[in-house]
Protein backbone atom coordinates (compact mmCIF):
# COMPACT_ATOMS: atom_id res chain seq x y z
CA UNK A 1 0.00 0.00 0.00
CA UNK A 2 1.20 3.24 -0.67
CA UNK A 3 2.64 5.50 2.20
CA UNK A 4 0.42 8.23 2.31
CA UNK A 5 -3.14 6.05 2.19
CA UNK A 6 -3.86 4.52 5.17
CA UNK A 7 -6.69 2.33 6.53
CA UNK A 8 -9.22 4.02 9.33
CA UNK A 9 -11.61 2.62 11.01
CA UNK A 10 -15.11 3.20 8.68
CA UNK A 11 -16.77 6.37 9.36
CA UNK A 12 -18.32 6.65 12.70
CA UNK A 13 -22.21 7.55 11.69
CA UNK A 14 -23.06 7.26 15.61
CA UNK A 15 -21.65 10.80 15.78
CA UNK A 16 -23.95 12.33 14.04
CA UNK A 17 -26.31 11.24 16.63
CA UNK A 18 -26.01 14.20 18.51
CA UNK A 19 -25.87 17.92 18.79
CA UNK A 20 -21.96 19.29 17.97
CA UNK A 21 -20.37 22.57 17.14
CA UNK A 22 -18.23 21.99 14.14
CA UNK A 23 -14.38 23.63 13.33
CA UNK A 24 -15.47 26.91 11.86
CA UNK A 25 -17.88 27.41 15.28
CA UNK A 26 -21.15 26.64 13.72
CA UNK A 27 -23.94 24.45 15.29
CA UNK A 28 -25.65 21.98 12.68
CA UNK A 29 -27.83 19.44 13.72
CA UNK A 30 -27.07 15.65 12.70
CA UNK A 31 -28.20 13.99 10.01
CA UNK A 32 -29.98 11.64 12.18
CA UNK A 33 -32.25 13.94 13.43
CA UNK A 34 -32.76 16.37 10.51
CA UNK A 35 -33.75 13.38 8.02
CA UNK A 36 -36.16 11.14 9.85
CA UNK A 37 -36.26 8.72 6.93
CA UNK A 38 -35.48 9.58 3.54
CA UNK A 39 -36.88 12.29 1.39
CA UNK A 40 -38.59 13.59 4.90
CA UNK A 41 -37.13 17.04 6.41
CA UNK A 42 -37.35 17.80 9.74
CA UNK A 43 -37.84 21.95 9.92
CA UNK A 44 -36.20 22.17 13.10
CA UNK A 45 -33.16 24.02 11.99
CA UNK A 46 -33.90 26.48 8.76
CA UNK A 47 -31.52 25.90 6.76
CA UNK A 48 -30.54 29.39 5.34
CA UNK A 49 -28.08 31.85 7.62
CA UNK A 50 -29.57 35.08 8.35
CA UNK A 51 -32.64 34.13 8.16
CA UNK A 52 -31.63 32.04 11.51
CA UNK A 53 -29.81 33.02 14.80
CA UNK A 54 -25.82 34.13 13.75
CA UNK A 55 -24.10 31.24 14.62
CA UNK A 56 -25.89 29.08 12.37
CA UNK A 57 -23.71 29.67 9.06
CA UNK A 58 -24.49 27.07 6.62
CA UNK A 59 -24.42 27.06 3.26
CA UNK A 60 -22.06 29.96 3.00
CA UNK A 61 -18.41 31.17 3.47
CA UNK A 62 -15.57 29.44 1.56
CA UNK A 63 -13.84 26.28 3.16
CA UNK A 64 -10.85 27.77 6.09
CA UNK A 65 -8.75 25.25 6.23
CA UNK A 66 -5.42 26.39 7.65
CA UNK A 67 -2.23 25.54 5.90
CA UNK A 68 -4.56 24.66 2.64
CA UNK A 69 -3.52 25.39 -0.42
CA UNK A 70 -6.73 24.68 -2.69
CA UNK A 71 -7.26 24.99 -6.55
CA UNK A 72 -10.34 24.25 -8.78
CA UNK A 73 -9.29 23.89 -12.22
CA UNK A 74 -11.93 23.11 -15.59
CA UNK A 75 -12.19 21.77 -18.86
CA UNK A 76 -14.36 22.90 -20.87
CA UNK A 77 -14.85 20.36 -23.74
CA UNK A 78 -16.22 17.54 -21.05
CA UNK A 79 -17.37 20.30 -18.01
CA UNK A 80 -14.75 18.30 -15.74
CA UNK A 81 -13.22 19.63 -12.92
CA UNK A 82 -10.01 19.21 -11.48
CA UNK A 83 -8.53 20.02 -7.79
CA UNK A 84 -5.18 20.57 -6.79
CA UNK A 85 -5.04 20.18 -2.85
CA UNK A 86 -1.71 21.22 -1.27
CA UNK A 87 0.05 21.37 2.03
CA UNK A 88 1.13 24.45 2.45
CA UNK A 89 4.58 23.49 4.58
CA UNK A 90 5.22 20.34 2.96
CA UNK A 91 4.43 21.48 -0.29
CA UNK A 92 3.23 17.45 -0.72
CA UNK A 93 0.25 17.72 -3.16
CA UNK A 94 -2.98 15.53 -4.43
CA UNK A 95 -4.63 16.05 -7.83
CA UNK A 96 -8.56 14.95 -7.82
CA UNK A 97 -9.99 13.76 -11.57
CA UNK A 98 -7.09 15.49 -13.85
CA UNK A 99 -8.04 15.44 -17.53
CA UNK A 100 -5.64 14.48 -20.73
CA UNK A 101 -6.77 17.33 -22.37
CA UNK A 102 -5.27 19.48 -19.73
CA UNK A 103 -2.04 17.55 -18.44
CA UNK A 104 0.10 20.21 -19.55
CA UNK A 105 -1.96 23.33 -17.40
CA UNK A 106 -1.99 21.18 -14.71
CA UNK A 107 2.03 20.14 -14.57
CA UNK A 108 2.97 23.69 -15.28
CA UNK A 109 1.04 25.27 -12.23
CA UNK A 110 2.19 21.52 -9.98
CA UNK A 111 5.93 23.42 -10.67
CA UNK A 112 4.92 26.84 -10.34
CA UNK A 113 3.95 26.63 -7.22
CA UNK A 114 6.57 24.15 -5.89
CA UNK A 115 4.79 21.15 -5.18
CA UNK A 116 5.41 17.54 -4.78
CA UNK A 117 2.09 15.93 -6.44
CA UNK A 118 2.14 12.69 -4.58
CA UNK A 119 -1.73 10.99 -5.73
CA UNK A 120 -3.09 11.77 -8.72
CA UNK A 121 -7.00 10.04 -7.65
CA UNK A 122 -10.06 9.47 -9.30
CA UNK A 123 -13.80 9.48 -8.43
CA UNK A 124 -14.54 6.70 -10.91
CA UNK A 125 -13.62 5.43 -13.84
CA UNK A 126 -14.93 7.94 -16.12
CA UNK A 127 -17.10 7.75 -19.41
CA UNK A 128 -16.81 11.18 -20.78
CA UNK A 129 -13.12 11.74 -20.98
CA UNK A 130 -9.44 10.19 -20.39
CA UNK A 131 -7.98 10.72 -17.29
CA UNK A 132 -4.26 11.90 -17.47
CA UNK A 133 -2.97 10.25 -14.50
CA UNK A 134 -1.30 7.67 -16.31
CA UNK A 135 0.72 10.28 -18.40
CA UNK A 136 1.52 12.55 -15.35
CA UNK A 137 3.28 9.21 -13.61
CA UNK A 138 5.45 8.80 -16.30
CA UNK A 139 6.23 12.95 -16.06
CA UNK A 140 6.22 12.89 -12.16
CA UNK A 141 8.75 10.32 -10.42
CA UNK A 142 7.15 8.49 -7.56
CA UNK A 143 3.49 9.81 -8.45
CA UNK A 144 1.06 7.30 -7.08
CA UNK A 145 -2.68 6.86 -8.78
CA UNK A 146 -5.24 5.61 -7.06
CA UNK A 147 -9.02 5.11 -7.50
CA UNK A 148 -11.72 2.84 -5.64
CA UNK A 149 -11.14 -0.96 -5.78
CA UNK A 150 -14.87 -1.99 -7.11
CA UNK A 151 -14.21 0.73 -9.87
CA UNK A 152 -12.66 -2.48 -11.88
CA UNK A 153 -9.80 0.27 -12.99
CA UNK A 154 -6.21 -0.58 -12.47
CA UNK A 155 -4.02 1.90 -10.24
CA UNK A 156 -1.15 1.98 -7.86
CA UNK A 157 -3.74 2.23 -4.44
CA UNK A 158 -7.01 0.96 -4.96
CA UNK A 159 -9.00 2.49 -2.06
CA UNK A 160 -11.71 1.28 0.03
CA UNK A 161 -14.53 3.23 2.39
CA UNK A 162 -12.12 5.03 5.00
CA UNK A 163 -9.23 5.00 3.36
CA UNK A 164 -6.92 8.09 3.71
CA UNK A 165 -5.22 10.05 1.19
CA UNK A 166 -2.69 11.95 3.29
CA UNK A 167 -0.61 15.20 2.26
CA UNK A 168 1.26 16.95 4.82
CA UNK A 169 -1.11 18.04 7.60
CA UNK A 170 -4.22 17.54 5.36
CA UNK A 171 -6.22 14.07 4.71
CA UNK A 172 -9.17 13.38 2.12
CA UNK A 173 -11.05 10.23 3.69
CA UNK A 174 -12.80 7.87 0.79
CA UNK A 175 -16.64 7.49 1.08
CA UNK A 176 -17.70 5.23 -0.97
CA UNK A 177 -20.62 6.73 -3.13
CA UNK A 178 -21.81 3.78 -6.07
CA UNK A 179 -24.71 4.44 -7.67
CA UNK A 180 -23.23 6.53 -10.98
CA UNK A 181 -21.23 3.86 -11.29
CA UNK A 182 -19.96 0.98 -8.97
CA UNK A 183 -16.29 2.20 -8.04
CA UNK A 184 -17.64 5.98 -7.68
CA UNK A 185 -16.34 7.56 -4.27
CA UNK A 186 -16.25 10.98 -2.46
CA UNK A 187 -13.64 12.61 -0.64
CA UNK A 188 -13.94 14.48 2.31
CA UNK A 189 -11.34 16.46 3.58
CA UNK A 190 -10.24 15.27 7.49
CA UNK A 191 -12.14 18.31 8.35
CA UNK A 192 -15.11 17.80 7.20
CA UNK A 193 -15.52 20.99 5.37
CA UNK A 194 -15.04 20.41 1.89
CA UNK A 195 -16.16 17.36 -0.02
CA UNK A 196 -15.19 16.00 -3.81
CA UNK A 197 -18.07 14.37 -4.94
CA UNK A 198 -17.34 13.18 -8.20
CA UNK A 199 -20.88 11.93 -10.32
CA UNK A 200 -22.75 11.05 -7.30
CA UNK A 201 -24.12 14.55 -6.58
CA UNK A 202 -23.35 17.41 -8.80
CA UNK A 203 -24.75 21.28 -8.31
CA UNK A 204 -28.58 20.68 -8.22
CA UNK A 205 -28.30 17.35 -9.92
CA UNK A 206 -26.35 14.03 -10.23
CA UNK A 207 -24.67 11.59 -12.32
CA UNK A 208 -26.78 9.53 -14.59
CA UNK A 209 -27.28 5.82 -13.88
CA UNK A 210 -28.13 4.37 -16.98
CA UNK A 211 -25.13 2.64 -17.99
CA UNK A 212 -21.40 1.80 -16.20
CA UNK A 213 -23.01 -0.28 -13.44
CA UNK A 214 -25.16 2.18 -12.95
CA UNK A 215 -28.13 2.22 -10.18
CA UNK A 216 -30.27 4.69 -8.80
CA UNK A 217 -31.53 2.98 -5.83
CA UNK A 218 -27.84 2.87 -5.07
CA UNK A 219 -27.26 6.32 -6.04
CA UNK A 220 -30.00 7.96 -3.93
CA UNK A 221 -29.13 5.83 -0.54
CA UNK A 222 -25.21 6.96 -1.53
CA UNK A 223 -26.43 10.26 -0.96
CA UNK A 224 -28.77 10.02 1.74
CA UNK A 225 -25.86 8.33 3.89
CA UNK A 226 -22.57 9.38 2.79
CA UNK A 227 -22.79 12.87 1.81
CA UNK A 228 -26.46 14.04 2.98
CA UNK A 229 -24.71 13.03 6.72
CA UNK A 230 -21.73 15.54 6.36
CA UNK A 231 -22.03 19.40 8.14
CA UNK A 232 -24.82 21.79 6.29
CA UNK A 233 -21.83 23.99 5.93
CA UNK A 234 -19.81 21.40 3.85
CA UNK A 235 -18.54 22.40 0.62
CA UNK A 236 -19.55 20.06 -2.38
CA UNK A 237 -16.86 19.99 -5.45
CA UNK A 238 -18.43 18.05 -7.86
CA UNK A 239 -16.65 16.37 -11.11
CA UNK A 240 -18.56 18.23 -13.36
CA UNK A 241 -21.01 21.12 -14.35
CA UNK A 242 -22.74 22.24 -17.31
CA UNK A 243 -24.07 25.65 -15.66
CA UNK A 244 -20.96 27.33 -14.92
CA UNK A 245 -21.66 26.77 -11.02
CA UNK A 246 -18.28 25.88 -9.12
CA UNK A 247 -19.31 25.00 -6.03
CA UNK A 248 -22.18 24.38 -3.62
CA UNK A 249 -22.89 23.03 -0.04
CA UNK A 250 -24.61 20.30 1.90
CA UNK A 251 -27.33 21.93 3.28
CA UNK A 252 -28.36 23.91 -0.40
CA UNK A 253 -28.47 20.61 -1.84
CA UNK A 254 -30.29 19.10 1.06
CA UNK A 255 -32.41 21.52 0.36
CA UNK A 256 -32.59 22.92 -3.24
CA UNK A 257 -31.43 19.70 -5.12
CA UNK A 258 -34.18 18.95 -7.65
CA UNK A 259 -33.91 15.04 -7.47
CA UNK A 260 -32.42 14.00 -3.98
CA UNK A 261 -34.86 15.91 -1.98
CA UNK A 262 -37.68 13.75 -3.70
CA UNK A 263 -38.50 10.28 -2.24
CA UNK A 264 -36.51 7.62 -3.42
CA UNK A 265 -39.22 6.67 -5.56
CA UNK A 266 -39.62 9.74 -7.67
CA UNK A 267 -36.07 9.73 -7.73
CA UNK A 268 -35.72 6.34 -9.44
CA UNK A 269 -38.80 7.41 -11.96
CA UNK A 270 -36.79 10.87 -12.67
CA UNK A 271 -33.50 9.13 -13.12
CA UNK A 272 -35.14 6.01 -15.44
CA UNK A 273 -36.93 8.98 -17.69
CA UNK A 274 -33.79 11.29 -18.73
CA UNK A 275 -33.46 9.71 -21.78
CA UNK A 276 -29.74 11.11 -22.19
CA UNK A 277 -27.83 10.29 -25.87
CA UNK A 278 -24.96 8.10 -25.13
CA UNK A 279 -21.80 9.85 -24.24
CA UNK A 280 -19.62 10.06 -27.30
CA UNK A 281 -16.77 9.39 -25.69
CA UNK A 282 -17.44 6.38 -23.59
CA UNK A 283 -15.75 3.68 -25.90
CA UNK A 284 -12.71 5.30 -26.04
CA UNK A 285 -12.53 6.92 -21.99
CA UNK A 286 -13.57 3.52 -20.13
CA UNK A 287 -11.02 1.34 -21.85
CA UNK A 288 -8.67 3.80 -21.27
CA UNK A 289 -9.66 4.83 -17.60
CA UNK A 290 -9.10 1.15 -16.96
CA UNK A 291 -5.78 1.37 -17.10
CA UNK A 292 -5.10 5.31 -16.16
CA UNK A 293 -5.55 6.43 -19.45
CA UNK A 294 -2.84 4.71 -21.10
CA UNK A 295 -4.62 3.27 -23.97
CA UNK A 296 -4.21 3.86 -27.19
CA UNK A 297 -2.62 7.60 -26.18
CA UNK B 1 -25.19 58.37 -4.66
CA UNK B 2 -26.63 55.49 -3.34
CA UNK B 3 -26.54 54.92 0.32
CA UNK B 4 -24.21 51.63 0.12
CA UNK B 5 -21.88 53.60 -2.01
CA UNK B 6 -19.30 55.74 0.35
CA UNK B 7 -16.23 57.58 -0.72
CA UNK B 8 -13.43 56.86 1.38
CA UNK B 9 -9.46 58.58 1.23
CA UNK B 10 -7.27 57.70 -1.91
CA UNK B 11 -5.55 54.46 -1.69
CA UNK B 12 -2.78 55.13 0.59
CA UNK B 13 0.05 54.04 -1.67
CA UNK B 14 2.52 55.22 1.57
CA UNK B 15 1.10 52.03 3.36
CA UNK B 16 3.09 50.01 1.09
CA UNK B 17 6.51 51.48 1.66
CA UNK B 18 7.12 48.85 4.85
CA UNK B 19 6.78 45.90 6.18
CA UNK B 20 3.81 44.80 7.79
CA UNK B 21 1.88 41.77 8.60
CA UNK B 22 -1.06 40.77 6.46
CA UNK B 23 -4.61 39.74 7.95
CA UNK B 24 -3.20 36.04 7.82
CA UNK B 25 -0.43 36.48 9.58
CA UNK B 26 1.87 36.50 6.68
CA UNK B 27 5.15 38.79 6.30
CA UNK B 28 5.67 40.22 2.78
CA UNK B 29 7.79 42.92 1.20
CA UNK B 30 6.16 45.97 0.01
CA UNK B 31 5.86 46.76 -3.79
CA UNK B 32 8.20 49.87 -3.51
CA UNK B 33 10.74 47.41 -1.75
CA UNK B 34 10.55 44.04 -4.16
CA UNK B 35 10.34 46.47 -7.41
CA UNK B 36 12.71 48.90 -7.38
CA UNK B 37 11.66 50.09 -10.76
CA UNK B 38 9.15 47.89 -13.40
CA UNK B 39 10.66 45.07 -14.37
CA UNK B 40 13.30 45.05 -11.70
CA UNK B 41 12.45 42.45 -9.01
CA UNK B 42 14.22 42.47 -5.56
CA UNK B 43 14.88 38.63 -4.59
CA UNK B 44 15.49 39.60 -0.53
CA UNK B 45 11.82 37.35 0.41
CA UNK B 46 11.15 34.68 -2.30
CA UNK B 47 7.54 34.03 -3.23
CA UNK B 48 7.05 30.51 -2.91
CA UNK B 49 5.59 29.37 0.45
CA UNK B 50 7.12 26.44 1.99
CA UNK B 51 11.05 27.20 0.24
CA UNK B 52 11.06 29.55 2.81
CA UNK B 53 9.85 30.13 6.05
CA UNK B 54 6.62 29.10 7.68
CA UNK B 55 5.21 32.00 8.36
CA UNK B 56 5.49 33.24 4.73
CA UNK B 57 2.60 31.90 3.22
CA UNK B 58 1.94 34.05 0.28
CA UNK B 59 0.18 32.35 -3.09
CA UNK B 60 -1.86 29.27 -1.10
CA UNK B 61 -5.02 29.74 0.63
CA UNK B 62 -8.65 30.33 -0.22
CA UNK B 63 -9.95 33.69 1.40
CA UNK B 64 -10.91 33.57 4.95
CA UNK B 65 -12.86 37.05 5.38
CA UNK B 66 -14.99 35.90 7.86
CA UNK B 67 -19.12 35.97 7.97
CA UNK B 68 -18.48 36.50 3.53
CA UNK B 69 -20.29 33.99 1.18
CA UNK B 70 -18.70 33.93 -1.93
CA UNK B 71 -19.76 32.28 -5.67
CA UNK B 72 -17.55 32.28 -8.59
CA UNK B 73 -19.45 31.33 -11.69
CA UNK B 74 -18.85 30.72 -15.32
CA UNK B 75 -20.40 31.97 -18.72
CA UNK B 76 -18.77 29.47 -21.29
CA UNK B 77 -19.67 30.93 -24.34
CA UNK B 78 -17.48 34.51 -23.64
CA UNK B 79 -15.53 32.57 -20.83
CA UNK B 80 -16.63 35.14 -18.26
CA UNK B 81 -16.57 34.90 -14.58
CA UNK B 82 -19.48 36.40 -12.29
CA UNK B 83 -18.87 36.52 -8.90
CA UNK B 84 -21.52 36.82 -6.01
CA UNK B 85 -20.73 37.95 -2.45
CA UNK B 86 -22.40 38.36 0.18
CA UNK B 87 -22.95 38.99 4.21
CA UNK B 88 -24.15 35.77 5.87
CA UNK B 89 -25.89 37.62 8.30
CA UNK B 90 -27.57 40.56 6.98
CA UNK B 91 -27.68 39.34 3.86
CA UNK B 92 -27.33 42.06 1.61
CA UNK B 93 -25.12 40.81 -1.44
CA UNK B 94 -23.11 42.27 -4.21
CA UNK B 95 -22.51 40.94 -8.04
CA UNK B 96 -19.57 41.67 -10.08
CA UNK B 97 -19.95 41.37 -14.12
CA UNK B 98 -23.35 39.16 -14.26
CA UNK B 99 -23.95 38.09 -17.89
CA UNK B 100 -26.88 38.19 -20.12
CA UNK B 101 -27.07 34.73 -20.86
CA UNK B 102 -26.95 33.35 -17.27
CA UNK B 103 -29.18 36.28 -15.92
CA UNK B 104 -31.93 33.24 -14.92
CA UNK B 105 -29.26 31.08 -13.23
CA UNK B 106 -28.13 34.20 -11.45
CA UNK B 107 -31.34 35.22 -10.20
CA UNK B 108 -31.92 31.64 -9.00
CA UNK B 109 -29.17 31.03 -6.71
CA UNK B 110 -29.83 34.49 -5.13
CA UNK B 111 -33.53 33.62 -4.54
CA UNK B 112 -32.53 30.01 -3.25
CA UNK B 113 -29.42 31.74 -0.61
CA UNK B 114 -31.98 34.38 0.13
CA UNK B 115 -29.58 37.15 -0.34
CA UNK B 116 -31.06 40.92 -0.44
CA UNK B 117 -29.48 42.26 -4.05
CA UNK B 118 -28.16 45.75 -3.66
CA UNK B 119 -26.07 46.20 -6.37
CA UNK B 120 -24.79 45.14 -9.40
CA UNK B 121 -21.55 45.93 -10.66
CA UNK B 122 -19.11 45.81 -14.02
CA UNK B 123 -15.79 46.23 -14.09
CA UNK B 124 -15.61 47.53 -17.09
CA UNK B 125 -17.79 48.26 -20.71
CA UNK B 126 -17.50 44.73 -21.64
CA UNK B 127 -16.41 44.02 -25.50
CA UNK B 128 -17.48 40.58 -25.81
CA UNK B 129 -21.05 39.54 -23.93
CA UNK B 130 -23.82 41.95 -22.75
CA UNK B 131 -24.45 42.57 -19.11
CA UNK B 132 -27.53 41.55 -16.71
CA UNK B 133 -27.70 44.50 -14.69
CA UNK B 134 -30.23 46.30 -16.81
CA UNK B 135 -32.78 43.00 -16.76
CA UNK B 136 -32.09 42.65 -13.31
CA UNK B 137 -33.24 45.45 -12.52
CA UNK B 138 -36.51 45.27 -13.91
CA UNK B 139 -36.62 41.98 -12.02
CA UNK B 140 -35.08 42.88 -8.44
CA UNK B 141 -36.88 46.12 -6.33
CA UNK B 142 -34.12 48.31 -5.32
CA UNK B 143 -30.93 47.35 -6.70
CA UNK B 144 -28.62 49.38 -8.67
CA UNK B 145 -26.29 49.17 -10.89
CA UNK B 146 -22.91 50.74 -11.03
CA UNK B 147 -19.59 51.15 -13.25
CA UNK B 148 -16.58 53.29 -13.93
CA UNK B 149 -17.45 56.92 -14.15
CA UNK B 150 -14.48 56.70 -16.93
CA UNK B 151 -16.71 54.00 -18.65
CA UNK B 152 -18.71 56.75 -20.60
CA UNK B 153 -22.04 54.12 -19.63
CA UNK B 154 -24.95 54.72 -17.79
CA UNK B 155 -25.60 53.29 -14.48
CA UNK B 156 -27.21 54.30 -11.02
CA UNK B 157 -23.64 54.41 -9.46
CA UNK B 158 -20.76 56.02 -11.22
CA UNK B 159 -17.61 54.80 -9.53
CA UNK B 160 -14.10 56.36 -8.81
CA UNK B 161 -11.22 55.69 -7.20
CA UNK B 162 -11.22 54.72 -3.57
CA UNK B 163 -15.00 54.70 -3.95
CA UNK B 164 -16.91 51.97 -1.42
CA UNK B 165 -19.75 49.47 -1.87
CA UNK B 166 -20.72 48.03 1.13
CA UNK B 167 -22.45 45.20 2.15
CA UNK B 168 -23.34 44.58 5.67
CA UNK B 169 -20.10 44.14 7.27
CA UNK B 170 -18.05 43.91 3.65
CA UNK B 171 -16.94 46.20 1.42
CA UNK B 172 -15.46 46.23 -2.15
CA UNK B 173 -13.09 49.03 -2.83
CA UNK B 174 -12.65 50.76 -6.13
CA UNK B 175 -9.27 51.36 -7.82
CA UNK B 176 -9.29 52.65 -11.28
CA UNK B 177 -7.11 50.37 -13.49
CA UNK B 178 -7.23 51.73 -17.21
CA UNK B 179 -5.16 50.34 -20.16
CA UNK B 180 -8.24 47.90 -21.17
CA UNK B 181 -10.43 50.30 -21.22
CA UNK B 182 -10.35 53.46 -20.17
CA UNK B 183 -12.91 52.98 -17.61
CA UNK B 184 -11.65 49.67 -15.97
CA UNK B 185 -11.39 49.22 -12.23
CA UNK B 186 -10.21 46.48 -10.13
CA UNK B 187 -11.86 45.65 -6.83
CA UNK B 188 -10.63 45.28 -3.49
CA UNK B 189 -12.52 43.27 -0.58
CA UNK B 190 -12.12 45.72 2.15
CA UNK B 191 -9.42 43.03 3.68
CA UNK B 192 -7.56 42.85 0.62
CA UNK B 193 -7.66 39.12 0.75
CA UNK B 194 -9.51 39.48 -2.82
CA UNK B 195 -9.38 41.18 -6.02
CA UNK B 196 -11.69 41.23 -8.90
CA UNK B 197 -9.33 42.11 -11.35
CA UNK B 198 -11.87 42.69 -14.33
CA UNK B 199 -10.19 42.66 -17.72
CA UNK B 200 -7.16 44.44 -16.15
CA UNK B 201 -5.34 41.32 -15.05
CA UNK B 202 -6.14 37.53 -15.58
CA UNK B 203 -4.81 34.42 -14.81
CA UNK B 204 -1.15 34.33 -16.34
CA UNK B 205 -2.44 36.94 -18.77
CA UNK B 206 -3.87 40.54 -19.36
CA UNK B 207 -6.89 42.24 -21.25
CA UNK B 208 -5.78 43.29 -24.79
CA UNK B 209 -4.93 46.68 -25.59
CA UNK B 210 -5.83 47.47 -29.57
CA UNK B 211 -9.50 48.80 -29.27
CA UNK B 212 -12.17 50.74 -26.74
CA UNK B 213 -9.54 52.94 -25.59
CA UNK B 214 -6.90 50.39 -25.01
CA UNK B 215 -3.61 51.63 -24.25
CA UNK B 216 -0.63 48.98 -23.19
CA UNK B 217 1.37 51.56 -21.57
CA UNK B 218 -1.33 52.50 -19.27
CA UNK B 219 -2.55 48.70 -18.38
CA UNK B 220 1.08 48.17 -17.80
CA UNK B 221 1.33 51.04 -15.03
CA UNK B 222 -2.07 49.97 -13.75
CA UNK B 223 -1.23 46.15 -12.66
CA UNK B 224 1.83 47.73 -10.69
CA UNK B 225 0.48 50.27 -9.05
CA UNK B 226 -2.69 49.16 -7.81
CA UNK B 227 -2.80 45.56 -8.09
CA UNK B 228 0.63 44.47 -7.54
CA UNK B 229 1.29 46.73 -4.71
CA UNK B 230 -1.62 44.30 -2.75
CA UNK B 231 -0.90 41.83 -0.83
CA UNK B 232 1.33 38.60 -1.81
CA UNK B 233 -1.39 36.62 -0.44
CA UNK B 234 -4.72 38.33 -1.96
CA UNK B 235 -6.61 35.96 -4.52
CA UNK B 236 -7.17 37.46 -8.06
CA UNK B 237 -10.39 36.89 -9.45
CA UNK B 238 -10.22 37.79 -13.55
CA UNK B 239 -13.24 38.94 -15.35
CA UNK B 240 -12.01 35.56 -17.93
CA UNK B 241 -10.38 32.74 -17.97
CA UNK B 242 -10.11 30.86 -21.02
CA UNK B 243 -7.71 27.90 -19.56
CA UNK B 244 -9.82 26.90 -17.12
CA UNK B 245 -8.28 28.93 -14.05
CA UNK B 246 -10.28 30.05 -11.66
CA UNK B 247 -7.92 31.80 -9.33
CA UNK B 248 -4.49 33.07 -8.61
CA UNK B 249 -2.89 35.23 -5.82
CA UNK B 250 -0.79 38.25 -6.55
CA UNK B 251 2.36 36.68 -5.60
CA UNK B 252 2.00 33.98 -8.52
CA UNK B 253 1.02 36.70 -11.01
CA UNK B 254 4.06 38.59 -10.09
CA UNK B 255 6.19 36.23 -10.32
CA UNK B 256 4.51 34.27 -13.39
CA UNK B 257 2.73 36.74 -15.76
CA UNK B 258 4.51 35.88 -19.00
CA UNK B 259 3.89 39.68 -19.43
CA UNK B 260 3.60 41.85 -16.52
CA UNK B 261 6.71 40.14 -15.31
CA UNK B 262 8.58 41.66 -18.65
CA UNK B 263 9.47 45.62 -18.41
CA UNK B 264 7.39 48.36 -19.76
CA UNK B 265 8.97 48.28 -23.28
CA UNK B 266 8.85 44.97 -23.94
CA UNK B 267 5.25 44.86 -22.29
CA UNK B 268 4.25 47.38 -25.39
CA UNK B 269 6.14 45.10 -27.74
CA UNK B 270 3.85 42.23 -26.91
CA UNK B 271 0.73 43.80 -26.63
CA UNK B 272 1.36 45.57 -30.25
CA UNK B 273 2.20 42.02 -31.92
CA UNK B 274 -0.73 39.95 -30.42
CA UNK B 275 -2.89 40.40 -33.89
CA UNK B 276 -6.02 39.05 -32.32
CA UNK B 277 -9.49 39.24 -34.06
CA UNK B 278 -11.98 41.45 -33.36
CA UNK B 279 -14.32 39.79 -31.04
CA UNK B 280 -17.44 39.29 -32.29
CA UNK B 281 -20.08 40.92 -30.35
CA UNK B 282 -18.31 43.97 -29.99
CA UNK B 283 -20.46 46.31 -32.16
CA UNK B 284 -23.82 44.74 -30.29
CA UNK B 285 -22.28 44.49 -26.89
CA UNK B 286 -20.13 47.59 -26.48
CA UNK B 287 -23.43 49.65 -27.20
CA UNK B 288 -26.05 47.17 -25.24
CA UNK B 289 -23.58 47.52 -22.54
CA UNK B 290 -23.13 51.08 -22.34
CA UNK B 291 -26.93 51.23 -21.42
CA UNK B 292 -27.16 48.26 -18.73
CA UNK B 293 -27.53 45.98 -21.37
CA UNK B 294 -31.20 47.03 -22.18
CA UNK B 295 -29.83 48.25 -26.09
CA UNK B 296 -32.05 45.94 -28.51
CA UNK B 297 -33.32 43.48 -25.70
Amino acid sequence: MCSVIRRTKPVQLARALRFRVNSEGSCYAPADNRHVSPGLRCSALPLIPGLTAAGRAYCTRMARTEGLLFRQLFERESCTYTYLLADTETREAVLIDPVLETLNRDMKLVKELGLNLTVAVNTHCHADHITSTGLMKKQLFGLKSAICKHSGAAADVLLKEGDKITFGRHCLVARETPGHTDGCMTLVTGDESMAFTGDALLVRGCGRTDFQQGCSKKLYESVHSKIFTLPDSCLIYPAHDYQGQTVSTVGEERKFNPRLTKTLGEFVDIMNNLNLPRPNKIDVAVPANLVCGLHDV
